[in-house]
């Protein structure tokens, strides 16, 4: 089984769609720079969602016009919808998350249409990317928990699997975004994606929040059953607009560590990650969620933290 | 395989001995109250060690002789040398925890003295713990990394194991005391005890830090080995005197969230233990290290990182 892991960094998207401040697109730049410095191949830069809801992400064309093309970097966007999709692509990004949710309530929630609504939209998208040779990867938001309805069933994650592999077989991310997934929930999904789809692992990604301090229990779960690709965000940055208080995704630095300590190759310089994280740490409101920062370089997560919580 | 589990929680010891400030003795009862009342049946109340080298721990002699005695709770405190052994049981304490290092270089710098010296001390004590009916658990410092030496293999936890299991077949407890061990570590070092001392899951304990964020890996590797009693902090209080910066003990109520989930029994009521958590808190000199709290009680911790860091 391959010892290789693959890490899509989300902080320019999922991280910073959490914070108060919108961050200039310059230092977005020079974030997601870092990142790639530090030997991160695969980033999500940014959402095409309305600049309403989400006014952090509203350089989003932008920004994806002046990424720069780094060798061996490959950028990601997410969109909920067909505009989105259409604003990507015009923007030149070629790699697209969709994003829809396991289950209805968070759906109407996080999307504002029910959950068909999404597969309908699903679908035109996924016609138009295959038409423009466009990839796509199927976000589950909550694939374990709601904030509204609670713990989600296995059956659930399988049943919407089924359905979106039903329009196209696309890859998909399985999304603990309130953080209270379980070691044993994740082990159940994988498992049931394969049994039940016939999914093999390399079409499989996780997504982990360390709101309840699960973020490397899930993950270790899912090396253990051989899933080798895995979101997260430089400083623990991010975290769950329904959740508050919640802490954010787990921090690339701590899953870094553990997969070098573990055996893994990830391809990733973790002093210049934590580089990265230093310069993350600074655009976030809270003090440092993640652990390895703190343990290596204490001084930088105590001047955070006597910045007053807003 | 039995779905309880035995959570020791060794804030009053292992959590206070590292705060800069020592803690009034009534407020160290009224911890241990709060502990119990949440339903925590093990406390590890204080160590006897000498007050030179553990001011904060100064008051054991007489803490011991103020401990409630409670129906269904068990006290232990640490000890490193007969002169504790016969300090605790003078003040009444029945179970022992006799420490030494899984490393010589930590033995040295932590007890001042060789690993050899440790464990004629193990036999000394051994024999009057025998003749008096007091019971010991052998705890390895440093059981899986030594901030001196590096890593800690199999081997040197199975070879001091077999030297201890030789004076009386005490049960174990491998300490995580910098929080550099990884989950396979875990899993290497209880199957070799089982493999190779034929020792019983039953005489296993774990112990683990949340310096790097793997106290939950560690224990959940730990579970799925079959052990079943654990050490853990409230409110992750606790640290390592050789490792700065680091942060704490895993927290007893990150623990006790995770093990609920995956449907263990612990007998602990989790929102009383956040309100032991809660008090624990006001005692730590650095913002809150564990998860739970801050995601079910953000106003708690927020109140505690404004507080400057000393």
């Amino acid at each position: 089984m391959s010892q290789h892991v693959t890490i899509e960094d989300v902080t320019p998207r999922d991280g910073l769609q959490n914070e108060p401040t919108p961050v200039p697109l310059a230092q977005k730049l020079l974030l997601i720079q870092k990142l790639a410095a530090a030997g991160i191949t695969h980033i999500q830069a940014t959402s095409f969602v309305h600049p309403k809801w989400v006014p952090q992400l509203a350089d989003a064309d932008q920004l994806a016009k002046d990424l720069p093309p780094l060798p061996g970097v490959q950028y990601s966007a997410l969109i909920p919808n067909l505009r989105g999709y259409e604003r990507a692509v015009a923007a030149g990004i070629r790699h697209l998350e969709f994003v829809l949710s396991a289950s209805e309530s968070f759906n109407h929630r996080n999307l504002n249409r029910s959950l068909q609504e999404s597969l309908a939209l699903l679908e035109q998208v996924t016609q138009r990317a295959l038409s423009d040779g466009v990839t796509l990867r199927v976000g589950f938001s909550v694939s374990f928990h709601c904030p509204f309805e609670g713990r989600i069933s296995t059956q659930a994650v399988v049943k919407l699997a089924r359905e979106c592999r039903a329009i196209h077989p696309w890859r998909l991310a399985l999304c603990d975004s309130d953080g209270m997934g379980f070691p044993n929930q994740v082990r159940d999904a994988v498992r049931a994606l394969r049994d039940d789809l016939r999914m093999q692992n390399a079409e499989i990604a996780l997504h982990f929040h360390d709101t309840y301090g699960r973020g490397l229990s899930n993950s270790l779960v899912g090396l253990e059953e051989g899933i080798r690709e895995f979101d997260a965000t430089t400083a623990g940055l991010g975290g769950c607009p329904y959740c508050p208080g919640a802490s954010g995704n787990l921090a690339t630095e701590d899953l870094v560590d553990l997969l070098h300590g573990l055996g893994y190759q990830t391809g990733i310089d973790l002093e210049k990650l934590l580089d990265a994280a230093e310069f993350a740490l600074q655009f976030s409101s809270r003090p440092y969620q993640g652990h390895l920062l703190r343990a290596m370089r204490p001084g930088t997560c105590q001047k955070n933290e006597l910045r007053p919580v807003p």
